[in-house]
């Protein structure tokens, strides 16, 4: 299976290209998450069928989450940017939420553009944006939020960037496509905030 | 061209079979909308390629609006709920607009999930919802609301509709998927409310 396996079939290779066991294991992954999910795919799973250890994917990758997003070829590392909005207080998080959105996708509005429609064009399941949405985007505001329905709140949050990124890069709908982050910033991030801190935001 | 037109081509016809012409409206009509857009295309144009007066038009459908409507083949009038929602206080309309929307299409998930895949898998431009979307439900919302940027506000209205849709129907994100509709306006309306009335949701 492995590019790296040994031609002897003896297990995980050893020595071999780095660049190249990192590859197989991100194809391997794609192909597994594809196949059972975010959660049904394992790190033990994946290092399996690749015929590596499964400490070289923590190696390489750092974690499962890391991994998923390799799959998925973006030009930034979206754990980094939620991990830099959430590490803040909630209060004002829904306007670093909109700002850090908008400027990451705002220069790459084709590339999430392709990741939509190829997530929308065919089987649904398991395609790698929504394993992203649900099993790491929710999960992490999930555990970020305080108070009541934490996880409903998160999948509504995931909805309210999902569908601002649908309007603004894939189907282009005015003014909304054209307006500048600032004002996107100002206007929205209130509705995200009612999401992330009900109680203060007068529900 | 016309189903109903003379077979001398004399113009349009008289005395036709009613729903026959009002299925020649509307094919030409999807047509000339997928073509050139909501905007781009006039009752003017449309009786013309039918073969038909502008005042069938109207007598058939009211309006360009709900000539729309009518190419899109819903289970409801999406034209009625939207006006229902809107003839109310702005106070409210958050949660009024939830509940709307998703008693009418919680029944009818697949409809929306096949909608939104025949809008994102090909050509965007002139697609049914989009014209919809755009010409439709932010114009209406616009010119219902009070203060700045109200066409801003409206459009990112309708991007959180579209998200919910999205995340609730098609992609089934969970818990927001299954959560039953009182949980969800509680939830989401003042998410919504704040794009309605932002001076009184402490924006």
């Amino acid at each position: 299976m492995s590019a790296e396996r040994s031609p002897r079939g003896r297990g995980r290779p050893r020595g071999g290209d780095p660049a190249l066991t990192r590859q197989t294991i991100i194809d391997v992954a794609r192909a597994q998450f594809a196949e059972r999910g975010f959660r049904g795919a394992s790190v033990r799973s994946i290092a399996g069928a690749a015929g590596v250890d499964p400490s070289l994917i923590n190696h390489h990758f750092g974690d499962k989450a890391n991994l998923l997003v390799a799959t998925m070829a973006l030009p930034f590392n979206p754990l980094e940017k939620i991990a830099g909005v959430l590490d803040g207080p909630l209060d004002g998080l829904g306007n670093r939420l909109v700002r850090t959105f908008c400027e990451s996708w705002d220069p790459h509005r084709d590339v999430f553009t392709a990741a939509v429609r190829s997530t929308f064009d065919g089987s649904l399941e398991n395609a790698p944006l929504l394993n992203f949405a649900q099993s790491v985007v929710t999960e992490r505001f999930t555990a970020r939020l305080e108070g009541p329905d934490g996880q409903l709140r998160a999948s509504l949050i995931a909805s309210q960037l999902t569908g601002l990124a649908l309007m603004r890069y894939v189907a282009r709908i005015e003014p909304l496509a054209s307006t500048c982050i600032d004002d996107v910033v100002a206007a929205y991030a209130p509705a995200l905030q009612a999401n992330i801190t009900p109680e203060i935001s007068g529900r």
